[in-house]
């Protein structure tokens, strides 16, 4: 543990002169703004803020933690769920907000590239003018940045048909926890040499902090259709999917919530869903245009034959956007109906999801804690919200065991901890329930190879002693970007 | 390096109590038939080989190796084009052969799960059944193992539109350079913790072993249809690529041959091709029905407007095969138009191909070394073949010069100096182009995160001083495997 001396604000005169005056935070009510990412029950104050604008500013300022053996933690836009951008108070704090410029829009070549504090839409709003977009779209899309997207290899909606963000990165500047520039891949599809891009995206900033991003660009499909359909149960929801997939249908999007998760994205943003619903599903298309013709009879038959007893359909982008804000406003609307919630984020394979559900409404009902279903369908991705009343003695914990609980039902359903919110500390705890000793470490010599004095965003991803035993990330009340207009912020 | 007593013959016995006595060959003619894998330019004969038939025996085979220090080659079918199952005369060679089961076909997961071993093809074949198939193709498909696939990152003709092997890997079983048995991922779509199977998947042998392979299933298209184009140039042919592209069709493969390499298929297997072309291009479209009729009609007028003087079509699988038996048998045939040639692979952005075309052809008339043409347009990965006579005084060397001045060309034009063949041992020494130190010690440290003794396929993918300065594999004659009926080796 570096002293007085050596720690992160002895550093600030040679961090002054790297970034400029204005480049270095050390006032601690400024700092305390960067105190927590996306759920706020893990926080801590940085030792010190950097903001670089440039690589060769990113190096020198971690060249400087390397050198003085201080710790690290990079943050993009603090829109993480799972602290894995929690700072640490004897560490510095690199914000890449000041690197948000689309350096290259290479349209023949399909690719974009960026610094990584752009945010993830402004990929797409660059490219649109082509008729193309970038793919991975976490409900976040308007204010996370894509070097936080590659540290958590997000997902989103529609990466059931376009695949997580590792797909869509074909080339990589970093710079590596040693302060070394480094660069992995490019414009072309495939690289020599070990393929880094592909454990550096997802890596949670343990293995240093991407400059300079390279992603592919997609061409934006000829038609989308967006197609609402409401069900009596979840059962009845899950069967309308399997009988989409098992018809060779592959949609952009298949998403579900249940009655809960409608009543709360209702009462948030009225979005309109038919009354009474059990499950509702949200189906989205893309494609040439009578192909996507096609296949909406053919899903539209599936749903009414598993039993749905309303189907809406959307061609047009006011329509389209007004079924989706139910759904990405579905997270943080929870506040308006329980004072606390855990966000939850498991995987199972597509075919246990009926298993797992059941078994999450029995683990519901002999706790008396609600949970609220939000999830990717089409991937078996699970966002179960457990609500609790904090004010409720013994409720928290009850809570916390629940959603503990579930997360051992994906495990034992051959899935896994998380689906696409990271590992960070609130999931570091649970790793050893998916992975073997040799498992874990051979992942710990990896991130020693990168980074052999642990001072790159440390007691992240990996489990340690000290963080076990700690709970997961709880949201209190209404999420303050809900009132602020930013409701579709998970 | 290990002496006699401790190199591997003198394992034999132990190697033997792990694999069985028909599991370990000593036999000097034997181990020879092991000697070099697809390019025959480079060959070694094993210290000794094992034919492990469980994880377990893999496992006890690397720890005796670690135990000892004796280097290790792990081989799958032995076609590989780099050199990277290259065995050594010290080592140990671990070939999969006898590990050829399909473990499990998963259809509403949309999953395989197989051994190493197993013929890429074999997956297909198990899957069709169901109406699936295991979407990359690498040429050599008949023979070569999933295994194999996962060292190289294997391509494929089809690789434009469904991705790389790494796109297509969920789950491995792996035994790590120290002998302990880990597991990355598995069924489910992302796995928490370092994503280790994007870069393991690629890694050439060098960070072990991978003993159970758990793939992605795709399903198999409604139509599939073929069109074979002839062009009067390759200019004119590389216009239809960029207008095919630019119209927003995604083919499932676009492959390119120029006269020379016609001339060649022609020659070994009377594809049929239409005759006096300069550039034969193949577009192959899938999907729905009513949809790849719309776009084959699209990608019909535009080659016609970019110049073909003929386009023909094949719908049903017969006339498909006669199509793709040219284009597949392209690489071996050469044999049958010059006494030698070298198998080059590199790749570029998709804009800069007709630039390098161009480059390439004055570089062969500068030279009077005749280059054929073979190439996945669609991802600009090109092949070109150069040809000469060995008994010619000299040839050899130019023969080489012209060769690398091609991966000179990839690389200045922000490409790489293989597009899916590997680095191997065959260009090791051509990493330098592309990396800086920082990126190769980068590499370096990783690779010895998992192997501190330096004992997994030593020599192979990054630079040593030993290798460089030796000639890229050559092929002389005929392939052998022509004239046995496995023209489609490459």
């Amino acid at each position: 543990m570096p002293d007085a001396m050596t720690g992160p604000a002895a550093l600030a005169p040679r961090l002054r002169a790297v970034c400029g005056a204005d480049g270095v935070v050390t006032d601690p009510a400024r700092r305390r703004t960067y105190e927590s990412d996306g759920i706020t029950y893990h926080s801590a104050v940085p030792g010190i803020v950097v903001l670089p604008e440039t690589t060769g500013q990113v190096a020198a300022v971690v060249r400087l933690c390397a050198e003085h053996g201080v710790p690290f933690v990079p943050r993009g836009s603090g829109t993480g769920l799972s602290g894995g951008a929690l700072p640490r108070p004897d560490g510095v704090l690199v914000v890449t907000s000041r690197m948000r410029r689309v350096i290259e829009v290479d349209i023949p070549n399909e690719r974009a590239v960026v610094q990584p504090g752009v945010f993830n839409l402004d990929v797409t709003r660059a490219a649109a003018p082509h008729g193309y977009h970038y793919a991975p779209d976490p409900s976040s899309r308007q204010v996370c940045s894509v070097g936080g997207n590659i540290a958590e290899n997000s997902g989103g909606a529609h990466c059931l048909k376009y695949g997580f963000t590792v797909n869509h990165v074909t080339g990589l500047e970093i710079v590596t926890p040693r302060g070394d520039v480094v660069r992995l891949g490019g414009k072309a599809p495939d690289a020599p040499g070990y393929d880094l891009i592909g454990v550096f995206v997802g890596s949670e900033g343990t293995l240093g902090i991407a400059t300079e991003i390279t992603v592919r660009l997609t061409r934006a499909p000829q038609r989308t259709s967006t197609l609402l359909a409401a069900f009596p149960t979840m059962d009845a929801g899950g069967r309308a999917v399997s009988a989409i997939i098992a018809a060779g249908v592959l949609p952009a999007a298949v998403e579900m919530m249940d009655a809960l998760a409608v009543e709360a994205a209702e009462a948030a943003v009225r979005c309109g869903y038919p009354e009474g619903a059990g499950a509702v599903l949200i189906v989205e298309l893309d494609g040439a245009a009578e192909d996507v013709a096609a296949q909406f009879e053919a899903v539209t038959a599936l749903c009414r034959a598993a039993g749905a007893f309303a189907v809406r359909a959307a061609d047009d982008p006011a329509e389209r956007a007004r079924i989706w804000k139910g759904r990405r406003s579905a997270f943080a609307a929870v506040g308006r109906i329980s004072p606390a919630y855990i966000v939850q984020d498991g995987v199972v394979p597509r075919t246990a999801l009926g298993g797992v559900l059941a078994r999450i409404s029995e683990l519901s009902a002999r706790s008396g804690i609600r949970v609220a279903n939000v999830f990717h369908a089409g991937d078996g991705n699970l966002h179960p919200l457990v609500l609790f009343d904090d004010a409720e003695p013994g409720a928290a914990e009850r809570a916390a065991e629940v959603s503990g609980a579930i997360l051992d039902l994906c495990v034992e359903h051959g899935g896994s901890i998380t689906g696409e919110h990271g590992v960070g500390v609130d999931k570091a705890c649970h790793m050893p329930r998916m992975f073997s000793d040799d498992d874990l470490a051979t992942m710990d010599l990896f991130r020693r190879a990168f980074d052999p004095d642990g001072i790159a965003n440390p007691e992240k991803v990996l489990p340690t002693p000290r963080l076990c035993g700690e709970r997961p990330g709880v949201v209190r009340g209404e999420h303050p970007l809900v009132a602020s207009g930013q409701a579709e912020l998970f």
